[in-house]
């Protein structure tokens, strides 16, 4: 081992190199224009997975392709599924850039470029653990499996068929990801829950064009009216969600998990305060933290109709809308929430407006045991690499790749993340913390022996 | 009187010349290109005033010029002003149009221009009715002023200023105005009412930037699901408008007036189909067309917020916003109900957000006398040009120039209304059905003479 973490220091110019390498390439998957670029970044990285010695196949989907490299230890060791993406979220208006997001620069600490943290550099880490095993004991101390893919922004859209066809190929114990972020700078941090989200469009329909308010206000139901009285039936006074069951099988967090989490520092103040929010709001009987992690919400993302432009317009709109989406935590069942959901927008509909409700998205809650071998290694691995306990802590957003692969492969899912919460993803001036990037090889190439040994 | 009609009845196709003439100039008010335009309607129309024997002047304002002409009887006779404009609504689409706007058409009983109704054809029937007694009685039986204006269509910017600083030359015992409709064609009709308008804009403003719906979903308040309880909040489950006071000073329809309006011909169903509606709705205890003439009401002219466009964004908005706007009837005042729902918007605010409230338009509501000597003149005139008694209606729109004439002049207005139910004025195709202009202007040929001998 301490040959490995050595070899991981001495290569960190080179490793770094990769990063820059990697950077460059505008592997931007929802820009039709960079599909090429997608493919490039994908073969960039099979390049490097053969080059360390991993059995490597670049495998084509019906959009961008995605890398699947494996080493083989033997039957009787354990095997574990590393996942990541080499594309990248679009650049957003380039003038908010300092330097050209495609053109990394390192300065300080920092290595700045779209994807840097996002998640080429964190892809990177689990390679460079590999590489310097192979290199310094020619071999890794357990099978390992990389799936690779270049349509994580697009919202994986050939994932799940890819990974439902190859379940034998994919078969693993647990899942790696490291696609999150760290707690604080330096601070280890494994995410172990993550919340689900059901996300809704209703559109009502009154008149059949925009009418004259003088002429015929006051004689039908106005759509923009109607559409805000469903809204705000839909919390109660205490921010609780009113649709019937929307409750009944949300799990408490735990006292022992309340503590933990209490315990993490956290400035309320300071947090509102970046947000702009003037005060702090939410369901009652929980802290701040909890409501944006353990407990379900929901929340209107849009809201349209009738005029919308500068100044004043007299009309009735014919059409008014909201896309409305809930957050779901354990054990709440995305589909059994979506039909509640729509059984109580329709009953509370008049019959003045015509009522359409459309289906965006659905993803169930996630939760990873915190206490199995392979979290314990993690959880050690890090420990040692950075020195600090590791950070265990629930995330608001939703993966929906975490359920399906616990429902295809049957495997939870370890999210190591080492992005900074300064790391912008998905903003301007994206950037990775290179000494958290350096120290978070050394804990996954730990991670690889501990999982080895972990029963 | 007979040879005046008479002599209406042989100029009739010279007088619809007239009207196709005014209807090829482009005047539209609202684009800076047709400014040219505009002045030329005016000069035409000074052009016709000068010529039947009026005495004439174009007068600048800081847009567009306007036509004072009159004709003095004397001071023993009883002096009434005629408003009206010359300016017109863009054309809209134009391949909406089966002719050319401003090539205007004659087909059947029609003539088809924009301006044709709204309002150069109405304004030319006091001009055809004027030519007739000067050039038959070589004199009108009473004084008569006209004002007719350049800038109806955007609002009328410059008229409140100068008739304010023209008050002696505009003095009169009440003004006649022909710019509303008829109950059905062929059908004379007085507007007696208006409602007043108080249009306002809410902003409401949480985090500084749209959020990370996921990250921070339940923990701070949503804007638009603030602005939707808010705007849920000002009507209650019988459609009344919940804003303290709002109703305090509404004067209640007469039971006479009531039985009047309910006397009219008005199919529901068919109005609601025709709308496109799948049903009424409006304040419990009123009928449809109360709710829309004599009932003030509210209505959400346009909401936004966050994400509008297709698709699904998982943010919390930064910004959300409504343009709401009030109906409003006799007696409520328009600056108390303005400051009513200010204070109603700031106590039902929470201090999650931040709130803004902007003023677009206020003005007051309008009730003419119907038993006044000169709407008495003005019944018996429709009476016997059309052979059928006048309807009587209270529209459901505003319009600001009546409480501003009653205000500055202290004059009440008398709207003899001649434009088609289906004359689609502001839409493609606009049209005048000719027969009721026709006699139309021999309706107020006899107005002339009935009010002069009104007292």
């Amino acid at each position: 081992m301490e040959r490995t973490i050595q070899y991981l220091r001495e290569h960190r110019p080179e490793h770094l190199r990769w990063a820059i390498d990697l950077c460059r390439i505008p592997s931007i998957s929802t820009k039709p224009e960079h599909k090429d670029d997608v493919a490039r970044a994908v073969r960039w990285t099979a390049e490097v997975c053969d080059r360390i010695g991993l059995q490597t196949r670049i495998l084509e989907t019906p959009r961008h392709p995605l890398v699947f490299a494996e080493y083989v230890a033997g039957p009787d060791k354990p095997t574990f599924l590393v996942y990541g993406h080499v594309d990248v979220q679009p650049t957003g208006d380039l003038s908010l850039w300092e330097s050209g997001p495609f053109d990394p620069q390192v300065k300080g600490d920092w290595l700045i470029a779209r994807g840097s943290s996002d998640d080429k550099g964190q892809v990177l880490m689990y390679l460079r653990a590999a590489a310097a095993w192979l290199a310094t004991e020619k071999k890794l101390p357990l099978n390992l499996k990389f799936l690779i893919e270049g349509e994580e922004e697009i919202g994986s859209p050939n994932l799940e068929p890819f990974v439902s066809q190859n379940k034998e190929l994919l078969a693993c114990q647990s899942i790696l990801i490291s696609d999150t972020g760290m707690y604080e700078d330096g601070w280890p941090t494994i995410t172990y829950g993550t919340r689900g989200l059901c996300y809704k469009e209703i559109r009502l329909r009154g008149p059949k064009h925009d009418l004259h308010s003088g002429t015929h206000g006051g004689a039908i139901a106005n759509p923009a009216v109607v559409l805000a009285q469903i809204i705000a039936s839909l919390k109660d006074a205490d921010g609780r969600v009113t649709i019937p069951g929307f409750y009944e099988r949300v799990v408490e967090p735990s006292e022992e998990e309340r503590r933990a989490a209490a315990a993490l520092p956290f400035d309320e103040a300071r947090y509102i305060a970046d947000l702009g929010s003037p005060a702090p709001y939410g369901e009652a009987g929980y802290s701040t933290n909890e409501r944006r992690t353990s407990r379900p919400t929901l929340d209107v993302n849009g809201i349209y109709g009738g005029y919308m432009a500068e100044g004043a317009n007299t009309i009735i709109p014919a059409r008014a809308g909201a896309k409305i989406s809930m957050r779901l935590v354990p054990e709440q069942d995305a589909a059994a929430i979506s039909r509640a959901f729509d059984d109580t927008i329709r009953a509370r509909c008049p019959d003045t407006v015509r009522l359409e409700i459309l289906d965006h998205s659905n993803c169930g809650p996630y939760m990873t045991p915190i206490d199995s071998p392979a979290m314990k290694a993690a959880a050690r691995a890090l420990r040692e690499a950075f020195g600090k306990d590791t950070a265990f802590i629930r995330e608001g957003g939703s993966l929906p790749i975490l359920p399906m692969f616990k429902h295809e492969l049957g495997a939870d899912s370890i999210m190591l993340g080492f992005a900074s919460p300064n790391c912008n993803a998905h903003g301007p001036n994206e950037k990775l913390r290179i000494p958290d990037a350096d120290v978070g090889a050394e804990a996954i190439a730990r991670l690889f022996a501990y999982l080895a040994e972990a029963k």
